[in-house]
């Protein structure tokens, strides 16, 4: 035993100091913890930056497209309604922004309470959620800030009311004008919006419309058509059964806002993803890029067979019919069906154009056909191409989600279609919607604002 | 006596084996720690990248407002003297940002050596601050590398001095405008904007100027009005006590650089926050829009109201109004301030215009009603407004903030004012200031480039 | 004995509840490790993340290139072929980036397997690299992810087959002008694109080009340079020995596509660094800016000097020169040099505008001067000038480098101009490359489109 009890003393005893440096490796262990949840902290607060820097990227390009649309239908319309075109473009953003200020924004997004419904409403003002610190809450979302996601939704509602502008230039009053975009920005827009976006019964439906083809485009196109029945044809447009081209005054101009609208749309649907998820958003930009290409060329050759003629105008169009159509499923497609449905819509605007003229619908800018008819067909591509499973969220080709989205575009349209007509009509029989003849001949820019859109003097200059 | 040694010796022997485990955990910690330095320096690095991203997306914007401002200030002019105000800025931002490269930088920035002082200097050309490794310092600054810093710092002393080329428009020469232009980025902009930027005594005495509705936009109206006064009206704008209103040549010119100046303004005052920072970056991209937005709506009020127009160019300006009046303060007001703010700029735009015809300063583009009247607006409106607590380092409203701003208003006029008329008094003498009656009437495009802006064959083409 | 042994088993005891503490260490340090490898999984794809949205960015920017050519070209050309430039550069992009979809991407990069080749091919369409876990292969580039890199070097791809466009405006047939564009974007661009970019021998041979002074604006240029030879001078501009210039038709056009081309140069280099990179990328937006804005003031001392005009052409083009002169070595330059860059390539295109009228090459909108010239200086200044060890790769100035320079310049000249020569003899051997001259006189717009530019109403507007 004696023996016994040395031995394991002498094992014993190495423990004493060992055990003394366990002290400090407790301590360094603490140490290294609490700074790793101040780098992770470090990292997500970094993560936020890095997103909502896209996020406010893809704002300023969605606001451009204001410009894109001011210069496009100014472009694509007479010179003698040209101030009056810019004017209402002008001025459409400026109602735009501050009306989703003061309740667009909480009408279309009115929170989780309202799930599944039809309306909601979250209250007027802009109120930033206050984190503890007191300052803005940042755990709002992961890729922006609360700031970020009403500038980049307010520029979203100015679109849609600038889709109306051009479809009914060269005779609307502005006046009249600007009372039909307060509503459909402060009503229209974010109640139908809030089907989809705002968490609405759509959304809970399973409808997939990524970037708005239905929410923005349809939606706008709907109005537009409803204002150009209501309107009736410009005069001379169509006399004795004979459909009068009347060109646009500036191709310049429209060039101008079509490649402009163009580089919107890279923030238009590359924002859409609410992030800057790498292979999401790059996605977009590729299928985005490659349907506004493919829309040149499907109205190219469109128009060259249908048409005989090599007409700009047509092209131009084509390349917003193809963005158009490809905002639905912009993040579900491949880059071939991106081409694919780039070289559909842009021919479908073509053949839209003659249909529309046809029956006698007087659009000077061809707004209800890139946007209404691109728009709904842009819807119908997510059911019937489906998610190529590049990160979207659609259930894929087929049936049911073909008749979801079918829904969808169906819903948009029976409450638009009928309100927007209603509020045009009433409009119409109370302050009036249409120039006098006279007004419409001399031009509303000597009409509506006295002041030209030129003044160039020949004698000298020419 | 005997058991409980045997006790103890049962106790201790366990240690034996747990002590041998203590050595890898030794060994794990002080690995982990070591690779979390290594973290935490990939974070840092990746913050600087996510700024420094920001910030050059910024200094882009605030390029492009030198575009804004060429089509912009042509459209608001003549066309006949169209060749001309796009050769000035076109050539204005080329010597702004060579000069700041030479020395101008180095004189708005002359470094902490002045704190609190009046006037310093760096030292000519760029000096990358070296960093041990050899490389560029990127501790230089946390939200920006040394080269983007001067580039946006550039394009800012470019708008300054474009600000300028608006109001004497028509009617000044080239050379003596070119000289001017190299005066007041070579040494007016940078010496004053040393005084609140560059760490000066305004800086030191607490007065706010975040993106500079005094450094930049009251310092260039200035100078304007100095030139306009010293150059007198243009021929046949003030005949025998009547007003001769003379229209723009092109109002979509107009547009698009109203609209890109609005684009630019995200990066103007955008990058003021001089990081990415997720909450204060997008306030202010917030603030901004507001107040252009409501900028428009004022002045349309205002001009309806008084003048019974639906004038375009009034909307223009009154966009711009707004965008300089919430300049001083965008990091600081509420989305409500902000379209306030807004409002009461665009409306003094319009009345700033006509009062200007009153006295007889002839602007043809408005830039001093802009510029001037609304960039001390802004200033003010920091001590009106006060700091809402999202993040700005202003005292906030009260007689103490407000005073601190009126002494930085009236610091910039009483040296840019005089300075300026005496510069432009001095060129007048000499190489001679305004081109020759016969000259004027002719047009400027014709006299000074024997190039006519537009060349369109009328016959044929109309 | 009994004393010894009593006194360890006393220092041994505290051992005992020391030993517990160990087993709670031993856990948090393995739960610090695990926790730290995800900490270091979100810090890299977060860096992806921010390089991402750079380069995305970049991608937008060097798109709106486009819009950029569209400007400058039909601004610098008479209006009567105004919408067949604005139909050729809207149709340019979009066949430029389906075929680079198609086939051109894969041209240009077809992977590590022909390294220092002459040719290569990876194969039809895009095939996203796909990651274990199904989704895209994000550790593709540490920069960007494929579809990133398919669309930035698309747009790229576009904007050399763009330059020809301007050079042979005017005269060339319009589908023509689409099968060499087809062939220029589809075949010649990224073969020769691929001996550097892709790779391939000049690669190799330690030949640099940073962002396409030869490998995109020298290739253009050489194209144009084929085309204006093949195709022969206007009608009317060089009668009976004398050289009639023909002035473009809207300054205010060529002035928004210089600030445009201008804008998306920050993209064109920026983006070059092929990540966010802080140093590097701002130090290549200064360079750049200094460039064009010393390109500038080289092309006005030039023309005032030898012309004794103040050429706004001139100046805008200058400005394109600077552009393509510091391509090359956009990372490499110190400020200084990129001046000295700027203002040498602003005044070679004044002389080189010169020089090709004498020789009867006539380029209607100078862009041999702006981008073969330029090109080429800008390529040899990388061996002239040298790495400034800003973080470029060249091997500095001197002898070795210079050479290599020159192969790499003598190589694209080699295989683009005879190629494009035949090509272009071809096309107008058989389909025709030239219209009528009834036609030419008449205008492009009415004889190939049928639609002017412009439908300004003279009588009732001026």
């Amino acid at each position: 035993m004696e023996t016994a009890v040395l031995d394991t003393i002498e094992a014993a005893v190495p423990a004493i100091d060992s055990i003394k440096a366990v002290a400090a490796i407790t301590v360094d262990t603490l140490a290294s913890k609490s700074s790793l949840a101040a780098t992770d902290a470090a990292v997500s607060q970094l993560g936020l930056t890095a997103n909502n820097i896209w996020m406010m990227l893809c704002t300023a390009l969605v606001f451009i497209m204001n410009l894109g649309f001011a210069t496009v239908e100014s472009g694509l319309a007479r010179s003698k309604n040209t101030t009056n075109i810019l004017f209402k473009n002008t001025i459409t953003p400026a109602i735009g922004i501050i009306i989703f200020c003061l309740w667009g924004f909480n009408l279309m997004y009115p929170g989780g309470a309202y799930e599944g419904g039809f309306f909601g409403f979250g209250g007027f003002g802009l109120t930033a959620p206050a984190a503890e610190s007191g300052g803005l809450d940042l755990t709002y979302a992961g890729g922006y800030t609360y700031w970020t996601d009403f500038l980049f939704q307010a520029m979203f509602a100015a679109t849609a009311a600038t889709i109306v502008s051009g479809a009914v230039a060269e005779r609307i009053k502005l006046t009249s004008y600007i009372i039909f975009t307060c509503i459909i920005i402060g009503v229209i827009y974010p109640v139908v919006g809030m089907w989809n976006w705002g968490g609405g019964w759509l959304k809970s439906l399973g409808f997939y419309d990524f970037a708005g083809s239905t929410m923005v485009h349809s939606l706008g196109g709907w109005a537009a058509l409803a204002g150009v029945i209501v309107l009736g044809p410009r005069i001379g447009k169509y006399v004795d059964g004979k459909i009068n081209p009347i060109p646009g005054h500036s191709l310049p101009l429209a060039t101008i806002g079509v490649f402009l609208l163009w580089l919107g749309w890279f923030g238009f649907n590359g924002g859409s993803v609410l992030s800057a998820d790498p292979a999401l958003t790059s996605l977009v930009l590729v299928t985005t890029s490659l349907a506004a290409a493919a829309g040149a060329i499907g109205a190219l050759l469109a128009s060259v067979i249908y048409l005989k003629t090599l007409d700009l105008s047509m092209v131009l169009n084509g390349i917003l019919g193809g963005l158009v159509g490809i905002t639905a499923g912009a993040d579900l497609m491949s880059p071939n069906d991106a081409i694919l449905i780039g070289l559909i819509s842009g021919a479908a605007v073509v053949f839209a154009v003659i249909f529309f003229d046809k029956i006698k619908v007087d659009d000077p800018v061809g707004a209800t056909s890139v946007h209404l008819v691109c728009g709904i067909l842009g819807t119908l591509f997510v059911g019937i191409f489906g998610d190529k499973g590049f990160g979207g969220s659609a259930e894929g080709a087929g049936m049911s989600q073909l008749i979801k989205q079918l829904i969808g575009v169906g819903a948009a349209a029976s409450l638009v279609f009928p309100a927007s007509y209603v509020i045009f009509t009433i409009i119409s029989k109370t302050v009036g919607l249409r120039v006098a003849a006279k007004e419409e001949i001399e031009g509303l820019d000597i009409a509506e604002h006295g002041m030209k859109a030129y003044n160039i003097d020949v004698d000298k200059e020419y």
